[in-house]
C-alpha cells in the first residue's frame, strides 16, 4: 500500500510501498478514503522543537491522524463494529485500567499512545485501529468531511465545556477548530461572538462561521475592542485555540468575573500570567481541554455535524501521492482544511 | 471610643480617640468584642507595594477587617438582625446591582468596596455595618474564636470548591488559613492530607490539626516528596495558600492529570506558568478563590466550626491598645493568630 | 386608575376605578403599558380548587403578574432603576434573608409572596413595585413583548436546567411556555425535537417554532412514537409542561437511562410514579422548576429574546377595559397569549 | 468445587459438588474466599415476585454477588489483575459499547447483566469473573471484610452523589447500607445526621456509626420530628435506602428547598408522589441511583474504607455449606451482615 513515513529528522516526508498492516484480534483494518491534516501534522513535517522531543525516539513511523475510511477486517475480539461500516478514528488510544481511564476521563490517559505520534497513523491507503477507537460514522456523511470530525471534536470538548447559550464568547485563533468553535457558538445560542486572529483571511472564515465582532489582534488594541465589545464588563467565556501568550494575556484580562477560560491552545514554551489579578481575584475557572472526551464528544459531534457547514472549511483535496501540496498550501496559509483522499 | 488608624504612608499605625460612628438606616452598630489580624493587615502595617497602591488614596482611614461583637443599635431598614445578637463581618460590601451579584456572585461584586480596606473598619471599639454583611453567630461561641470565622471562611470556600473526601490533597502554605484548610480536609474525609510549609514551626500546626504528610520545602525536593506520596500519580487536589511561586509551580506539576488547583494565594506579581504540560495536557480545572461565598460558605462555616480545634490556631491575645504588640508577635512569625479585645 | 379586582369567590372579576398604588421607600411605580394573561390568571378567573385555597384569604385585590411597564416614580432607597426605565416584573417577591436568599435561590424563598396572587398584581394603570423586582429592559423591544418574558423566563429556568446541545428532548405540553421551550431548544442547538400536545392547534405552534416531531397524545401510541423517534433509546431530557399525569409518566418511561426529568408542570394531585423503574435503576436526575433564577434566568433571557419570534405567539391584543375578551379566547383554546394594554 | 444453586422456583436452595468454571480470554477464575449474603439473596432465596418475575427465566443458577478473594488463573486477554491478586466483584457486567457505556456510565449499561442474578454468582468455591469487573483490594484488608465493599459501594455512591461536609441529612433505613451511609456521612463531615427505621435494634447500629439523632419511624411523627431536628427548616438531603413508600413520602416532605434526594431504596411497586408540593415547588433534585459508578465509586470506596468499622456490621460468619443459618439469621432480623467462608 501507499504509505506516507516520517523516517529521519529534518523537514519532509517520505512516500513508500509497504505491506498492508495485520491487525491484532482487538483490532479492525480501515481502508482509508479520507485523510486530512492537522497542525501537529505540520510540526512532524516541519520538525520543530517539539516534533523533535516528541517524535525522535518513534521514527521511522507514518504519520497523520485524522481519517474516515470502511472497516474491511476485524479482529475476533471485535464488538460493536463490522465489516462495512465506515468510520473515523478517536487518535488517543488509552490503557483503560489507569484512574483517568476507570473514571470516565480516557482523553487523559496516564499512559495514551497517539495516532500517527506514538504509533502507525493514517497517511496510508489501510490503517490497523484498535476497536474501541474505531468510531462508526452514519454513511450518509461523506468522507471527505467525516475525516474532519476529530479536529469539530476539540472544538465541540472546548465549547460544551461549560454553558455557551445567551453567553458572549471571545475565541482566540481562526484556525480550522477556532472557526469550528465560532461555529458551534453559533448553533448553540451564544448572544455575542468575538473572534480573533491576526490574518484577514482567516477572520473571514470566522465571520462566515457567524462571529458577531472580528478583531484582527495584529493591528488592534484587543482588550479594548473587546471591552467595548462587551459594554466593560469582559466576556462571559474565553477559548484559546491559538497557542498564542497574547491571545492567553488578553483573554484572561478581558473575561467577566466567575467567568470560564477553556484552553485548548498547546504554546511553544512557559509565559508570564498574572495569577493574582486574572484568575484569583475575579474567581475564574480556567479549564485545560485535551483531545475529546470518550466519548461524550463523539456522541455531540455527531449531533452536531449535519447543522454545521464544515464543507466550507476544507479547502483543498489532494491525492495522498500529492501530500507535499497540501503542506505547501498550509505552510503559504492559503488553506483551512486540506483533505488528502487514497 | 479607642481606634487604630492609618493616617500616613509608611509603616506603622495611629491610635486615636475618636467618635462613635453614626449609623445609616441600612447599618447596625456594632461593639467590637474581638477584631483579629490577617495577613492583609500586615501589608497595610508594614505599607509595601500592594498597600501604597491599593489603599494610598483612603488615608486616613481605621484599618482592620476580622471581627465579633455585639449589635448595639439598628437601622430603621435593617431586616434579620436585631440588638443584643451577636455577629461576625462579611467583609466584602457588595453593590446589589452588578451582574455578579445579581446571579448569586456576590463575592466577586465588580463594585466590591471591603472592609478595613476602602471603608473603616473593625481595629475599633465601634463599627459601622451595612446590616446584609452581618453574620449572626451562635451565642455559645465565644467572640475571640468567631472573629477568626473570616479566615476560617477562606479555606471553607476553597476547600469545598470541588470534592475532598477520599482524596489525596496537597495544601501548600501553613499560615492560619492553611493549617484551617488542612483541619477541614480532615474533618471532610480526605484520604491523605499533605501540609507543605518552610517553616517546622507551621508545619506542626499543619500536623496538629491532621495533616499526613508534612512537606518543609526550603529543603525537601517538593515534587518527588509528593510524587512518592501519591504512588508516582499525583495529588487529587491542590490549594495555594502560600501565594508563593514555587507552591504554585510545584503544586500544577504534581496534580494528577483531571485534578482540581483551587488558588487562594495572592502572589507579589506575575509569573510564568507551563500551560500546556501543567494544565491543557493534564486537563486540570483551575480555580481563582476570592472571598467567600455571600453566604453559602458562612452556612457551612458555621455548621463546621464545632468541629474545629479553632482555638488551638489562637496564640495571643491582646488588648486593642497593645495591637503593636501583635504586630510584633506576627512579624517574628511567632505567633499564628492574634486575636485583639477592646 | 382602571384595575382588575378579584372580589369575591367564583367565577369573574371586577373592574374598578381606584387610587394610584402609593409607593415606599424601595419600589417605583409602573405605568402599566402591557400586561399579558398567565395560565395562572385562568385559574383565579374560573376560580378552582387551587385558586380557593390559595388566594381565598387574600381577597379582594388586583390580580395579574405578567407585565411590561414604564418607571414614573422611585423611592428614595431605589438603586439601579431610574425614572424613565422600561420595565418587567420578577414576580417572585423573595425575603432576602433566608437560607435559600442567601444561598443564590431566591426563587425559591421560604417567605416568598407572589405578584397578583399574594399581593396586588398588573392587570392596572399602575403598579407599586420593589425595585429588586424590576427587570429593566432594553427600550427595543415593544411592551407588548416584553411582557411575556415572565413565562419565557420560565422556559428558559426549565430548558437551561441542563445541556440542550446535541440532545433529543421531549418537552409534554405546546402551551405557551412549552412552545417558548422549543424554540429555545432550537436555539441553542437540541439534535432533535419531540414536541407533544393533545391539541393539533398547539401542536403548530410547536412546529413553528422548531420542533422535529409532532405526536398528539390524544391519539397517538406516545412511548412507542418517542421510542421510534429516538432508536429505542429514549430521549436524553425530558420536560414536563402540561402538568399532566400522563405526560409525566410517559416522559419518564421515556427518558433514557442517566437522563434528565426537568419538571416545571403542576399538577392537580399527587399521582403514581414507578419510582423503581422509572427513576431509581435508570439512574436519572429529576429535577423540580420554579420561577425563574434571580436573575440568572433573566439574563440569559435578556440574550435570547432578539432570536425568539415571540410575537408569533401573542395572537391577541385588548384594551385593559376588555379583559374579560382576553379570558374569553383563552376559555375556547383559540389563543395562545393575550396581551392588554392599559 | 462447593456452589449453592436456586435451581427451582419456590423458597429455598440447593447446594452441589459441580466442576470448577472454566474461564474465557478475558477473565479470571478467582477462589472465593469471603461471600455476604445481601438483600437481593433475600428476595431470590424467599422467591417473591420480584425474584419470580427477575429470575425466573435463569434457572439453574448460582447465585450470590458479594465477594473477595484470589485470583488463581487469569485468561490471555486479562491486564491489569494478576494471579495471586486479591479481588472483589464490581457486579455489573456491562456491554461496554452502548452510549451509557461509551460516555462514563457504565453502571447504568443498556445491556448489563449482572453477577448472581442474570449469570452464576459468588456462592461457590470459585468464580469465573470478566477481568474488567475484578477490583484489586489492598492484601491488608481481610476478605471477609472486603466483601462488604460492594454494599458499602451503593452507600458511596447515595451519599457522594452531592456534597455532605455541613449539610443536614436524613437517612431512610438503618440495613447495611443505611448504616454504612451514616458512618460515611460522618466522615465526610455532614453537621447532623438524621438516621430512620422501624427497628430499634438497627437504629443502634445507626448510632455506633455517628448518627446524631435516631427516630423510630415504627411509632415516631416523623415528619414534625424531622422539622423539630431542622429548625423547621427541612434536611439539606435525603437518603432514601429502604425502599419504603413511606419513607419516601416522608423523605420528600421534610426535604429543604433546593435540597438533594437520592434514592436507592427499590420499592415493591408503583405509589403515589405529591410532584407539584414536594419537587416542583420546592425546586429540588432528585436521583436514581443504580449500583456504583465504575470505578470512580470503587476508588472512593477503597480509600474511605480503612475509616470505616466495618467489621462492627458483620455480624455473623458461617461456612458457605451452612448457608442455610445465614439465611435463616436475615429472616429473623438478627443479624445485619452475614459473610460466608468456603
Amino acid at each position: 500500500m501507499l504509505s506516507v513515513w516520517k523516517t529521519k529528522p529534518g523537514e519532509g516526508l517520505e512516500i513508500k510501498e509497504t505491506d498492508v498492516p495485520k491487525i491484532k484480534d482487538d483490532e479492525v483494518l480501515v481502508k482509508v478514503k479520507a485523510t486530512s491534516i492537522c497542525g501537529t501534522d505540520m510540526h512532524i513535517y516541519g520538525w520543530d522543537n517539539w516534533a523533535q522531543k516528541r517524535i525522535g525516539k518513534n521514527l521511522p513511523y507514518i504519520f497523520g491522524h485524522e481519517v474516515a475510511g470502511e472497516v474491511v477486517e476485524a479482529g475476533k475480539n471485535v464488538k460493536a463494529v463490522s465489516v462495512g461500516d465506515h468510520v473515523s478514528a478517536e487518535t488517543h488510544i488509552s490503557c483503560s485500567h489507569c484512574f483517568q481511564c476507570k473514571t470516565g476521563k480516557e482523553h487523559i490517559c496516564e499512559n495514551v499512545k497517539i495516532l500517527g505520534v506514538d504509533v502507525n497513523g493514517t497517511f496510508a491507503e489501510y490503517l490497523a485501529l484498535p476497536h474501541r477507537n474505531a468510531w462508526v460514522n452514519d454513511k450518509k456523511i461523506p468522507h471527505w468531511i467525516a475525516s474532519v470530525q476529530e479536529p469539530l471534536g476539540n472544538a465541540v470538548h472546548t465549547v460544551f465545556d461549560g454553558e455557551v447559550a445567551g453567553k458572549t464568547v471571545t475565541i482566540f485563533g481562526m484556525g480550522p477548530i477556532g472557526v469550528c468553535a465560532v461555529g458551534l457558538c453559533k448553533i448553540a445560542g451564544a448572544e455575542k461572538i468575538i473572534a480573533l486572529d491576526q490574518h484577514e483571511g482567516r477572520l473571514k472564515f470566522g465571520k462566515e462561521f457567524g462571529a458577531d465582532v472580528l478583531i484582527n489582534s495584529a493591528s488592534a488594541d484587543v482588550k479594548k475592542e473587546i471591552m467595548d465589545a462587551t459594554n466593560g464588563h469582559g466576556a462571559d467565556v474565553f477559548l484559546e485555540m491559538a497557542g498564542a501568550e497574547s491571545a492567553m494575556k488578553d483573554g484572561l484580562a478581558t473575561l467577566r468575573p466567575g467567568g470560564r477560560a477553556s484552553i485548548l491552545g498547546v504554546f511553544p514554551k512557559p509565559f508570564e500570567i498574572d495569577v493574582t489579578n486574572d484568575i484569583v481575584f475575579k474567581g475564574i475557572t480556567m479549564n485545560g481541554i485535551n483531545g475529546r472526551k470518550m466519548f461524550d464528544t463523539w456522541y455531540k459531534t455527531k449531533a452536531l455535524l449535519p447543522k454545521m457547514k464544515l464543507e466550507r472549511l476544507i479547502t483543498h483535496k489532494f491525492k495522498l501521492s500529492e501530500i507535499e501540496n497540501g503542506f505547501d498550501v498550509l505552510k503559504k496559509r492559503e488553506g483551512m482544511k486540506v483533505v488528502l483522499e487514497p
